[in-house]
């Protein structure tokens, strides 16, 4: 199983200067990704968002100064907000991430969670899952063609027209990233791409008929089993002890829980809820690497998942205790999890 | 005056392996800016294209990468085509690289000379001009607003809201490129925008009377004189001898000119044309140290421009002797070049 993380890197909205407060946390966020890939971990993904409280509305931008600062991490968005863009800018600059980083590049779809970006760009929300699956349809054509021939209704035709730069992967990876949403689970599996989950509260096992959705629409549309992979994307943070996981990653995860939750209604949180998140059966993955380890693996076994993203740099993380937690998850958790998910040797 | 180089990233269209061929040319080009942030050049041009023999469609996404190879030089687009792309996202991507980079980044927007992205991305091109003028507009207005409050014709309107991330810049630097249309010299100057002029063939101080244009434009709609700057962008390469520099320069230089030429209907090009080009009077900087600079320093006195970019990448030059025209570029024309406009010092 892949393990990697993802962050949107959040920012102080209510700073003075926006720009140094941006440059502040991009410089932070490169440390962190370099050090992700210097312990081994498997990905690093960026989210993108249009708002005062995030520093990366463009995931590729990120990802392409991160492609010449690493070696091996495989680099995804996390999510792209497809349904708001051109898919044809979407595939050239992720083609160009991945050409700079000689093959690492992924996009990690997605209709959206914010809704920021529709009146942004000049669309219409009544078409949130027309849009998504146009271009969807576009960017999978652009992956398959060199010389693009597509017509829809959410953006101009291309008659037979070529795309460049062509990536390195062929084709480029792309997953389909869901919050929970049953059509779009069995949409990922009809088209036989791998699906992403997206798990920020209640009981993450609660989630694995999705996962049953999605292997059993994949089969009815005869798609190769070899093409279908799922991630689980998660809330969470490694520290040397557990109840100092709980103390570093608390205030600034709920901050920012507590800021989503009352644009959407949701109730506030407290420290309670999130003592109670971070048990064996909870959303969050907090503690100490043992603790966090044995987690993972226990839902590896509930949902047979490939990839595991851990979104520990959410809300304004001091940078020392992400750069610990990051060394943490690549040299005392993944070897943890690795070897728990290794067959044990037959014989001998 | 700032010293730079730009470059289309070209790359062979007729690669078997297309993915391979891209991976090779960023590579170098990576190699190429880091190199002439080193030797101490100020500017760093990528062109936008959306062809088979170009690598770059996305300026941007090269430049983020850019940005974390490198400490002082300024990175630009060279050009962005404004006229087909959203000018949110645009900026979205150069307050990215602005941020990474540490306040380097610039936008150099232009109508587009190749016109392939119009179709590609859905535009008509009889609103070339027209379609610039709203995103320049646009743009204008992002860089102003944090909040942004714009309506127009080509892009769906935007009621007062946020776009971010906010660079370091404050505004982001916005050239205009020009490849000589009086209409679109005389408009940099009303908007008090810095003027890039490419000079690609021809006798370059004929175009002198543009640069008169455009401060007269500036000064007729009462522009500080201190917004306005100008460049020259020119083809051109810099060898240990002259006679190296022609010999090197001429194919691969001679090769786009005749590809481009075929397509718009001009006479192909041959050695002795490219030899008188490479005069005094001629639109071609090839040369030794020593021609070069002096032909830098004459033009100078013609235009007194404040920025002179150099395309020397063009075509399937090789690599390593671009990272020898880049040093000598640095050690030995700029230092050249920096002699001959330093006011000699008076008394003692």
């Amino acid at each position: 199983m892949e393990l990697g993380l993802y962050t949107f890197a959040d920012v102080d909205p209510n700073a003075v200067d926006k720009g140094a407060e941006g440059a502040r946390r991009l410089a932070n966020l490169m440390e962190e990704i370099a050090l992700a890939d210097e312990v081994g971990l498997d990905v690093f993904g960026i989210g993108e968002h249009h708002r005062a409280d995030y520093a990366v509305s463009s995931p590729a931008t990120i990802l392409a100064a991160a492609a010449v600062k690493t070696k091996r991490i495989r680099l995804t968005s996390a999510v792209s907000v497809l349904s708001s863009d051109d898919p044809v800018r979407v595939f050239q600059q992720f083609a160009t991430v991945d050409l700079l980083s000689n093959g690492r590049a992924e996009i990690m779809a997605g209709r959206g969670s914010f809704i920021e970006s529709f009146p942004l760009f000049g669309y219409d929300l009544d078409d949130y899952d027309k849009l998504f699956a146009e271009k969807l349809d576009l960017l999978m054509t652009l992956r398959e063609e060199e010389v693009v021939s597509w017509s829809g209704e959410t953006r101009a035709a291309i008659p037979g027209r070529g795309v460049y730069p062509r990536p390195l992967q062929e084709p480029l990876p792309l997953w389909i990233a869901v919050g929970g949403t049953p059509q779009s689970v069995a949409r990922a599996g009809v088209l036989g791409l791998p699906l992403a989950l997206a798990i920020i509260g209640g009981q993450p096992r609660r989630f694995a008929p999705l996962f049953d959705l999605y292997r059993e629409s994949a089969r009815r549309a005869n798609r190769d089993p070899a093409t279908l992979k799922t991630s689980i994307n998660v809330h969470g943070f490694v520290a040397d002890t557990t109840e100092k996981a709980a103390d570093v990653f608390y205030e600034p995860q709920a901050a920012v829980m507590n800021r989503i939750g009352r644009e959407r209604g949701w109730g506030p949180t407290n420290r309670q809820h999130f003592d109670q998140s971070r048990g064996p059966e909870g959303a969050l993955f907090v503690g100490d690497p043992e603790t966090v380890a044995e987690k993972i693996v226990a839902h590896h076994k509930i949902f047979g998942n490939d990839r595991f993203l851990l979104q520990m740099a959410i809300g304004l993380m001091p940078h020392g205790e992400v750069m610990r937690g990051i060394e943490l998850f690549g040299t005392k958790v993944a070897p943890l999890v690795r070897k728990a998910l290794t067959p044990a040797e037959t014989g001998a």
